[in-house]
């Protein structure tokens, strides 16, 4: 379910199948932009109310198909960095990272099996529309990392400063979990550990934040 | 009031007046490390509920003496970077935005008096004990900025590329306002408009993730 007009029309203009769109009798469909035919119901705003899961609904709710997206080849991404997430389990730091990710250009974000689902309706919101976009993939990290021959860097402690690092043209970026970081059996694939360094006192960085300073970072040497 | 035996121990170790730490019988005050008397309270988890903020209460709240901060000077300060808040007002992203001062050790935060309360227990919690650390102050922004001679730089549209811009070594960074930006009024006094370039599609960035990717280009070039 996606909530919010300009979030369902950024699912409507992306390759996802948008099943019906409930809206109240005073939403506009004007707003949508529609350009195809979708299936528009009418419906109270109570009911709207309950299926929402806001607590200030806005007028508007599209149920949206579960994609089912091509099985991920080396071919496939040549060139690109993939974001990969070991155990993020913050609904609105997910979010938040998937809408890092649309903003640097990041299509793909690995994550493993125990990473917060992505179509979470806290994930959906937080992500602003940017999951229309970027392909999340659940994968059994410890298979899949080896069939991809990309560097693989992992965001660490006593690594290399992030500031002289050379990420190249194409690679993994591996954020770990917010409390225990990488698991031991991901870091032992990680092929650069990379800090970025602490210059005040605060005990971390949040991940989302981290995650950010990582696309940036990519970003300025590509 | 702050929650949680390392927020509170962050509290005790800083300038900050710790007038009492309130806990439940089951709390062990030696997590706290206590070098020096504290005003310990024991109550019921009935009553440590009741003022409690947070729906999963821990064992120990603790009350703060709000500060009185030295005015500002140019003077005190020489060679820092001070960031400036202009209408921020989500809880959660001022909290983040306080960490990621404390992590970049920037130990002043500017705010606009619209900006969000530093001390709304939300900010309180999001801050995860950096807010010990930084201190924050609300003025009429339009008075102050002029009286600091330094450099003001401003988080805007169709500025230079982050990537290139020479921040020195002091200076003022101006955030703004989740929705609306900076407003007109301030925008006026930024000396040098900086943007931070889009690679992919999302329509905006987070304004702590936005400050994160300035305090992180600061210290690089610090």
């Amino acid at each position: 379910m996606v909530e919010g007009h300009k979030s369902i029309a950024e699912f409507i203009n992306s390759p996802y199948r948008v099943e019906a769109v409930y809206h109240t009798p005073a939403f506009d469909s004007k707003v949508l932009n529609l350009s195809q035919k979708i299936n528009l119901c009418e419906i109270s705003v109570t009911d709207l109310e309950k299926i929402s899961s806001l607590k200030a609904p806005q007028e508007v709710i599209a149920k949206i198909a579960m994609p089912e997206w091509p099985v991920l080849s080396q071919n496939m991404l040549t060139g690109q960095f993939l974001l990969v997430l070991d155990g993020i389990q913050d609904p609105g730091n997910m979010g938040t990272i998937i809408r890092i990710a649309d903003w640097f250009g990041i299509s793909h974000i690995i994550c493993s099996e125990d990473t917060v689902e992505a179509y979470n309706p806290k994930v959906v919101q937080a992500s602003m529309g940017s999951l229309a976009r970027v392909k999340v993939y659940y994968v059994d990290l410890a298979g899949f990392l080896p069939k991809i021959k990309f560097p693989i860097f992992g965001a660490l402690l006593n690594g290399s400063n992030i500031y002289q690092t050379d990420f190249g043209k194409e690679g993994l970026i591996v954020m770990g979990n917010e409390g225990n970081g990488i698991r031991p059996e991901i870091e032992k694939m990680v092929t650069k550990a990379v800090t970025i360094p602490r210059v005040g006192q605060a005990e971390s960085l949040n991940v989302a934040i981290a995650t950010a300073l990582f696309c940036s970072e990519i970003n300025r040497s590509k």
